[in-house]
């Protein structure tokens, strides 16, 4: 199917938005229940709802969850309320995750909801190379909604860096080794759909705010472990996103020895004894084995090689370190730690935790902190919550 | 005059609240512009002002400027618009700020602006010796209310370190030596009036957002720099408090060497090298000269002397790196410097410049730097400033 792009909210005002946001996050719930939380009257929590039922995004009717459970609240004996829930196949959504050695790609509904996943490796990570690939995954996931999917109404793509979400532009990421690249403005014209830009770790936090654990807490940040180290934060009720477009950027607080060099081109970065390609380093230099590749110096690491494990103390203790800072700052009530290095916490927990103790200040290191295993395809999820989000405010390239 | 205590304020709804901090922080300002820059109705507002005005706390008569200037505004010719404008003598409020060696209290009005200030030094700093003199300063101030002042509403206590406000409780204040005082508690059990306990640098950061130069700021940073280094965040439209009452403690991230000892405790703190005893003791160890004063390290570092000054670059070096780290983390627009230290501020600018441009990634570095000199009793009127907040919200210990 063709796509059709960006067919138009009846959202007129602020206390509509409130009320989609709140269906599509918090949903099935109730009208009075939207009232209470949004500070609305019912009335006008009715009347925002009004239109959105009769345009087809939204339903009050009881709705079948993909379980097959109806899906229906009661209050008190025999007297149902029609929760209200987002018709979630109402829109379709495509989320990409650009990395240097592959693109991963996925349809979903309006609620974040995966449908299709795709992956499509580089043979090199150049603008012309990444933008025709993305281009064609764009239209191969395109070509995946059938007819029980909604319109495309935008694309979501996701990168590590700096990124200017307001025009499109990727300013600047090392691992691409990208600068000022408009990426925006030459996917929408190759594809004709609206296309956000963002950085990858603000997107998995969107994501998190609108579709995961951040929906109940008050304050919460996302730090992602990896190839690179990032963070992303959830505070006073909206997710972090710097004056400038630069927030989050934990793997580059100067907590490591400043002899080091980042790929940023600065010393001391946390990223320089934390990041996959330097704890691997490290390894190849301490056991003299300049042939290793990651899974062996993890390999290595488990069996109780000496060296191997000094490499992932070494991240440990600055990525702890990097943790008490953060909290120290902005004193978050959760920290989801994900990110593929998840998959080896164990190697550096115990180093990571000792040395948050030590630098946490007080009360600040009272944060719940809980583990996640993020897969790629949560990535290109993020880069789609990012298009969800956008297209219900009405912001950039969304404007009503 | 007797304390009239706490007269109450005729807000029924968030909009009301919403009405009149527009007033008090943005006026003189007329309906329609409140109604545009809160989204509300003209209706809405005109319905929160009324129960103000005629409860004597705002008016939209032309009022006299302390400068004897006539506020007006004039919408178009010779159609004047009376603007609201707080009554400033409406309320009255205190503001006491703790320090190891004296105490200093203002009286203000109802914008914060100070009517008296008084100091009261301290014989030494155990909790039996400040609540007396806190309790005595606080009875001084009460004497000097006049006729012509408003009642008083509250009493707000700044101290540094962790404090829970909601309790009013200093939960931990390694200056002071105090670990969970019950400030609040005891000091209104002896004044009969509602007191307010909270950190100083956030209380800073809440008189810059309300009165100062938050007001037209999206996000700032207020950073502190003097016997220690703190940091007030304002971020996504609120002061950040943090989720256990932490926050903002750019003094305690681990920046510094690791061999040194911070007063908390901890190691490699930014305050272990950059505080003012902590660059006291530094010079006194390098010249050899244990007798120096902090004015008399000063004094040598300005004549040239290279130990002397050796103490004050690594101190701006370290302050530096954290500015970077925060900015990095939380990409403010406008980052103030205030504090003691700022009257040396010459001695480690150039450093702290130095340090900031290497470690602040990307377009994070682009936020306004901006100094400020604050006194002794702006962090009193802080404490007021974080009262007639709580009063206006209707937050502890001023529920409606
Ligand atoms: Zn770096
Ligand atoms: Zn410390």
């Amino acid at each position: 199917m063709s796509p059709r792009p960006n067919p138009a909210l009846p959202l007129a005002t602020p206390a509509g938005v409130e009320v989609l946001t709140r269906i599509l996050t918090q949903g099935p719930i109730p009208r009075v229940e939207i009232a209470r939380r949004a500070g609305l009257s019912q009335a006008a929590v009715t009347k925002a709802v009004a239109p959105l039922i009769e345009a087809g995004f939204v339903t009050d009717q009881p709705v079948t969850a993909r379980s097959g459970e109806v899906v229906e609240a009661q209050l008190g004996i025999g007297r149902p309320v029609s929760p209200l829930t987002v018709i979630r196949n109402s829109v379709s959504v495509i989320g990409l995750k650009v990395t240097p050695t592959a693109l991963i790609g996925v349809t979903t509904d309006f609620s974040a909801g995966i449908i299709t996943a795709r992956q499509q490796p580089l043979p090199d990570h150049s603008v012309e190379t990444v933008l025709q690939r993305l281009t064609d995954l764009a239209s191969e996931l395109i070509g995946t909604l059938g007819d029980d999917s909604g319109p495309l109404i935008g694309i979501g793509v996701a990168v590590s860096g700096d990124v200017d979400a307001e025009h499109g532009v990727v300013r600047d990421s090392p691992f691409m080794g990208w600068r000022d690249v408009g990426v925006g403005e030459l996917l929408t014209e190759k594809l004709g759909v609206p296309v956000v830009v963002t950085n990858d770790v603000r997107a998995l936090t969107v994501s998190e705010h609108w579709f995961g654990v951040g929906v109940n807490a008050d304050s919460f940040a996302v730090v992602t472990i990896g190839s690179g180290v990032g963070c992303g934060l959830y505070i006073n009720g909206e997710v972090v996103s710097g004056a400038h477009g630069v927030s989050g950027e934990l793997g580059h607080l100067p907590l490591a020895p400043g002899e080091l060099v980042c790929t940023c081109g600065r010393r001391g970065c946390v990223e320089t004894v934390a990041s996959s390609d330097a704890i691997l380093n490290r390894t190849r230099e301490t056991t003299g084995r300049p042939d290793l590749d990651l899974s062996g110096a993890i390999e290595l690491a488990h069996g109780g090689d000496e060296n191997a494990r000094e490499a992932f103390d070494r991240a440990g203790e600055v990525i702890g370190s990097a943790l008490a800072a953060m909290v120290n700052l902005v004193g978050p009530e959760l920290v989801v730690i994900a990110g593929e290095g998840v998959a080896d916490y164990d190697l550096y927990e115990q180093r990571m935790r000792e040395a948050f103790a030590a630098h946490a200040f007080g009360a600040a290191g009272d944060c719940r902190l809980m583990l996640r295993s993020h897969t790629f395809n949560d990535w290109a999820r993020g880069a789609a919550a990012t298009v969800i989000r956008s297209y219900v405010r009405g912001e950039q390239p969304f404007q009503r």
